[in-house]
C-alpha cells in the first residue's frame, strides 16, 4: 500500500483533526458531572493528553469558568510557571483584549534571589508574579513549589488571582499542592492526583480564551 | 497546622525532588523488560508524566540509545516539531558538544509553503529540518503529521535521522503514526497508543543528553 495516499487525505487540515477528535471525545466520555460552561475545558484538557482519566480528574471552583474568562476580557496578565506554558499559550487571543503571557522564572533578579534565600527559582517567580500580574490568570503546569507559594500568598491576603489554573505534574508534592488549592474558595482549575503538565494546562487557557472570543 | 512549615522543607530544593521521584518510580514501576541502557529514559518520561502505563507503552530500536546519544556527542542538531519541545529540551548540554535545538514551523518560509499546498506547517517543517539538520535528532511530541511525513522522507531515501522520538499525543493519526515510526528499521523511541506528548519527549532527549555528557 502507497503509505502517502494511505494516511494524508486524514490528516492534512488541521481544522477537521481538531473537529474530528473533539467528536471522538465527546462520544467516548459517557456520563459525566460537569457543567455546560465547564466541558469545553475538560474537552480541550483531554485532546491535549489522550487522557480520559486525567480529564474526569478536573475540578472546578463554581466561578471558575466565569472569572478566568472575565481576566482575558479585561485585558489581564497570564502568568505561567515556565516556559513550556508561555509558548503553549495562543497569544493573538489574549492579545486582542489587550492581554498576554509572562514567565519570570527565568528573569535575572528571580535567578539571584532564588539563589541567595536557596530556594526555588519557581517559588520567587510567584512572589515577583502576584506584583506583576494582580487579578491575572496563574497558570502552573509543572512545579508544586510555584502552586504552594502562589496559595500561601493567597492565604496570606498577598494574592488576589482573577484564576489559578493549577495542574502540576509528577511524585512529590503535585498531588498535594492540587488538593491544597481546591480547599481555597477563590476561583481554581485543578485536577486530582500526580498527572498534569503544561500541555492540559496550556489547554485550560486556550479554551478560556475561545470562549472569550466567542462571547464577542 | 502552619502550612508554611507544612510543605516547605519537602519542597524546596530541586535536586531532593528529582532523586526523591526516580526513587518512587523505580519502587513502583516494578518488573519490566527495559535494558540497562532504555531504562533511565523510561523513569525520566515516567517522571515526566506521572503516567506508568505511558511509561510501559515505551518502545526502543535497538539502536536508539546508542545512536541518540552518539549524535549528541557529535553535536548533530535536536529539531522539535513545535516550540513547547524546543523549550523545554536542556540546551546546555546539548551546547557543550557544539549541538542545538532548532524549530521550524514558525518560520515564515514554511507558513507560507504550507498556505501555498494547501497543507499543515508540521510537514513542511520536516522538508526543511531534513535539510538542515541531517543525522540529527528529530523530537516530535506534538504533530502526528510531522510524524508521518518525516517517516515518508525516510522510506523515499530523503531522510537519514540519527533517531527519531516519535510521541505525539492526539485522537487523529497520533497513534497510527507510532506504529508507523516502529515499523522502520532506524534508530526510534515511541510509544504504543495515543498518549505522548510535548512533555515525555522533552524528557526522552534529556535523557539522551545527560547520559552523553555522563560518558565525559
Amino acid at each position: 500500500m502507497d503509505f502517502s495516499t494511505d494516511f494524508k487525505p486524514l490528516t492534512v487540515q488541521p481544522k477537521e483533526i481538531e473537529g474530528k477528535s473533539f467528536e471522538m471525545i465527546t462520544e467516548e466520555i459517557g456520563e459525566h458531572s460537569f457543567t455546560e460552561e465547564q466541558y469545553p475545558v475538560v474537552q480541550r484538557i483531554i485532546h491535549a493528553s489522550a487522557d480520559f482519566e486525567l480529564g474526569r480528574s478536573v475540578r472546578f471552583h463554581p466561578d471558575a469558568v466565569r472569572s478566568g474568562v472575565h481576566a482575558i476580557r479585561q485585558g489581564k496578565k497570564v502568568v505561567a510557571d515556565v516556559q513550556m506554558v508561555q509558548v503553549g499559550i495562543s497569544k493573538p487571543r489574549l492579545e486582542q483584549f489587550g492581554g498576554g503571557v509572562d514567565v519570570y522564572i527565568s528573569d535575572p533578579d528571580v535567578i539571584e534571589e532564588a539563589k541567595q534565600l536557596n530556594t526555588t527559582r519557581a517559588i520567587i517567580s510567584m512572589r515577583k508574579a502576584i506584583k506583576e500580574a494582580d487579578g491575572g490568570i496563574f497558570a502552573i503546569g509543572n512545579a508544586p513549589t510555584a502552586l504552594l507559594e502562589l496559595i500561601r500568598l493567597v492565604k496570606n491576603g498577598e494574592a488576589r488571582p482573577g484564576l489559578v489554573v493549577g495542574m502540576p505534574v509528577g511524585f512529590v508534592s503535585a498531588k498535594e499542592s492540587k488538593e491544597e488549592l481546591a480547599k481555597l474558595d477563590i476561583p481554581f482549575i485543578t485536577n486530582l492526583g500526580r498527572k498534569g503538565g503544561s500541555p492540559v494546562t496550556v489547554a485550560a487557557v486556550n479554551a478560556l480564551s475561545l470562549i472569550a472570543e466567542q462571547q464577542g
